[in-house]
């Protein structure tokens, strides 16, 4: 059963915190106390009624409007820990066809409602909350549209439902000797057309690419009817279309329909990680290998604070205590950084990666290549999706982690990084409040690449006052995004968290062009408004006014 | 100097057309007859009194306004030929900076007179041919737009004035040790604005991308001021508006200034040319290779026609007998196909894509791998931007060239080819005249490939009847990539003679998205009208109206 207040399935196994992770947690940022937590059934007791009327394909009952109100964003957690929701759907529909989309579309339109496009419910930047508004909120949750509907083997394209989660899109696959190959960190809960519609980005996207390059065409139903993207493998036939329904988080319609490009299954891969002697060259190593188009399925570097947190929050201190004395004895200590890659392929292809990374990572120092390596990497391997069950046990103590993400080219990463640390570092200094960060590379560009940061903070002695918290360092570390010329997604998307940043890096002739766009298919504004581009007033929608 | 009224430069080293590669041509097609050429002094006359007021940036000569009145289209070059030109644009700016862009774009919406943005000129489908009509025209030339502004080496990423032809944007980056890579059979003239503006795909797209993939940002002068696009690696903020200028033909602004991902050149390229014993297997071959993402950096296949039709053009009589007998003694004869590829990088993945694909060739068949394959290769690589000086050369003996290329999956290639080539075939039956045609597959994707087709015919008595044949093929050959569900182009662009088809693709909702990113960049219709969207009345601007 999946959670209602917290992240995953029950039945998932789950990493544990130790009682030595806890210590460190505890030593960095001062002991705390958890919050009270509201009790489901607390929470369905505050469900209003609906506005919305009977129809069969909408299910109007508290606990799904509960369960479909919030996704997983930091005021998410603690808006359905405190119970205190704001508001809630007034129904949620669960389509299993493209006809039904239709139908509910023009129910809304008739009936005035507001509808909200709903995948896995993951996001983690307000995509999906419904507002306090006068009409009637409809949540269209696409869960049940599950299927791979199509494989065609000879051009590699796959059509699936749009609501088919991560873990759906992988068996179904692998079934027929295929991949799909995205693996974004939410890939447990996250759903497909979710995916292209926050322009998602997996794990390997080095060999797969982003969901931009995997998106090969679809449905995107609207208002007007089904916009249908036909699968042409490259086009200079105008503007591309498909580029549009990217990351348009439900505001020009509800994608339908999903076809993908996959791969077969690879006959190898692997994951690596190896210890560089200090930032400067685990990042030299990353710009190199992929300037160089090593052939890597993924590739991340930790900076020297995210790879003691890690080995501090592994909790088996014998083993990092092995682990330490093994890299001093071979120069790599205080300062030392994480690198992860992945080599994918076939056996040629991933003998002649392991070459080239082999001497490139000597050349900078780099160990842990052949005899550590790859048992490290099976770890991680093995604990790769299990990374976001960690919020709740910080939780339970009273610590709150929340991440950010950004990217930059790489004559920009050194000082973004720096920026974004040091704005969060200071962001809660008024209140004498320790925040303890650090970051990865997350996915690299032969132009540069992404910056991923983890922050954790002690709870406030109320709800309130740990939203008030989390609020500061939002604030703070979206501006030293936008400051240092980042696009302030790069892989969770916009939302109504990020929504007011958006114009720093569209502009505002880019932002107009969104905006016209928007009102072109949602003439009414009745797909998710708010999200993606911020309501404006009719006095702002001058070109100027929207900045 | 340019040519006035053909391909190219006076000065380029031009492949010859052998007797014996003409006697191919008229066994063919028949005996024809060269048609009169008009000079460009007679056209200079034709040219009538600019309706453009005196400014210093615009040229109103009347051989200025000439040279810039056509493409490289069929039909432009019986424009140019024959002296029939219709319109010619009433000037021709050629702006140096942003600024002066702004400022004629700003002198156009006062005065009312119509854009149309210029790059090369090679358009050869109608791109930038002033219409008539009762606005003054002028076009605007980038031409003196020509510089790279910086290079950034350590995130390489290069900006360059949007005038830049193939060989400057090559030349200024190889005096610093980078390579664009973008080699389309324009090269020697088009360029690097045109290439963002209308999707072009260069030869080693395997490896560099096609120009979405290279464009990194840049900036749109826009009738409402200047979009800039910053130059992020990847982002999830929204859909992403550099595909919003790809393609767009001019229809929503001018392009002042590409920014573009560069890369090192390579430590060792080669280009090597094999012969599969059939067209089955050579499609097959580049179907796996490219699915087995083998790291090439070209992949070309020509059809069985195409092979020895390329080698009777080829005119070496001598060379290619003993080519066809050495093939032969190693099993490849009759409906014989070549293959050309590239291969690219540092000297372990040459080796080890040489490994992978010398393992394929011999899989299915292929020869020619080792001995003479590197040799042709070097031929082919010497010529590559040469092909287009032989429109010229069969034209003086009254034989029209011309060709097209769309892209489709797989799975339907073979059956779109069938379709291409034989609504070419028969579309002059009426007349008993004979069309020759063949085809290559000159960029391949794991999806699919582009299907690029060669048609000769015999020129009729006069201009006119010469464009009737050509109306007549184009029909049939676009309305056959149509019912095979190809794009109307994989690398020319839309311009005027593709945009009656673009629906096809688009559909009537994408059609409409269109037309109202157009209404909104540009609400007069003052940028190239009817290029890329045709213009519809009023009654015709609904949904269904837009088809």
């Amino acid at each position: 059963m999946r959670y209602w207040n917290s992240w995953g399935h029950d039945n998932t196994e789950k990493p544990p915190l130790t009682e030595s992770a806890l210590t460190f947690v505890r030593e960095t940022l001062g002991d705390s106390q958890p919050l009270p937590e509201a009790t489901l059934e607390e929470v369905c007791k505050q469900v209003p009624e609906s506005r919305l009327p009977d129809h069969a394909l909408i299910d109007k009952s508290a606990e799904v409007r509960v369960r479909h109100a919030r996704g997983q964003s930091l005021p998410d957690w603690i808006a359905m820990k405190s119970g205190d929701f704001g508001c809630f759907p007034d129904g949620v529909a669960c389509p299993e066809t493209p006809e039904q989309i239709r139908e509910l579309l023009e129910l809304s339109r008739e009936k005035d409602f507001i509808v909200i496009p709903y995948g896995g419910g993951t996001s983690v930047a307000g995509h999906i909350n419904p507002q306090q508004q006068d009409k009637a909120v409809l949540t269209l949750s696409l869960e049940r549209m599950t299927r791979l509907l199509d494989l065609n083997e000879e051009s590699q394209i796959a059509t699936f439902g749009p609501g088919t989660p991560g873990p759906m899109v992988e068996a179904q696959l692998a079934s027929r000797g295929y991949t799909l190959g995205h693996y974004p960190q939410s890939f447990e809960l996250s759903t497909i057309g979710g995916w292209v519609a926050s322009r998602s980005s997996g794990q390997q996207s080095l060999r797969y690419g982003r969901i931009e390059q995997m998106f090969a065409g679809g449905r995107l139903e609207t208002f007007d009817g089904t916009m249908d993207i036909p699968t042409i493998p490259a086009s200079s036939a105008g503007p591309d279309l498909r580029e549009v329904v990217l990351g348009s988080e439900g505001r020009f319609g509800v994608i339908s329909e999903v076809k993908v490009r996959v791969t077969r299954a690879p006959e190898k891969e692997e994951f690596i990680v190896v210890y560089f002697p200090n930032w400067e060259k685990a990042y030299q190593f990353c710009r190199e290998a992929t300037q160089q188009k090593i052939q890597l399925s993924m590739l991340r570097a930790s900076n020297a604070v995210e790879t003691w947190s890690q080995l501090k929050l592994a909790g088996h201190d014998d083993l990092v205590a092995w682990l330490e004395r093994y890299l001093r004895l071979r120069g790599v200590d205080e300062g030392k950084c994480m690198v992860t890659f992945g080599i994918t392929g076939n056996k040629i292809q991933v003998m002649a990666a392991r070459g080239q990374v082999h001497k490139l990572i000597r050349s900078y120092g780099g160990v842990g290549m052949t005899g550590l390596g790859p048992k490290v990497g099976r770890l991680w391997e093995k604990g790769r999706f299990r990374y976001p069950y960690l919020r709740e046990n910080l939780w339970k103590h009273g610590y709150a982690v929340d991440t950010l993400e950004t990217s930059v080219n790489w004559d920009k990463t050194n000082t973004t990084i720096d920026g974004i640390e040091n704005s969060l570092r200071t962001a809660l200094e008024d209140e004498g409040e320790v925040v303890h960060c650090f970051t990865h590379l997350s996915h690299v560009y032969t132009q540069g690449s992404s910056i991923y940061t983890t922050y954790l903070f002690r709870m406030g002695k109320t709800h309130e006052e740990t939203l008030a918290r989390w609020n500061k360092l939002k604030k703070a570390c979206s501006i030293a995004v936008v400051e240092h010329g980042g696009t302030i997604s790069h892989q969770h998307g916009v939302g109504r968290d990020h929504a007011p940043y958006l114009k720093h890096e569209k502009g505002p002739l880019g932002m107009a062009a969104l905006y016209s766009l928007s009102e072109h298919f949602d003439p009414d504004q009745r797909l998710n408004p708010g999200g993606l581009l911020e309501e404006i007033t009719e006095n702002e929608k001058s070109t100027e006014g929207a900045l």
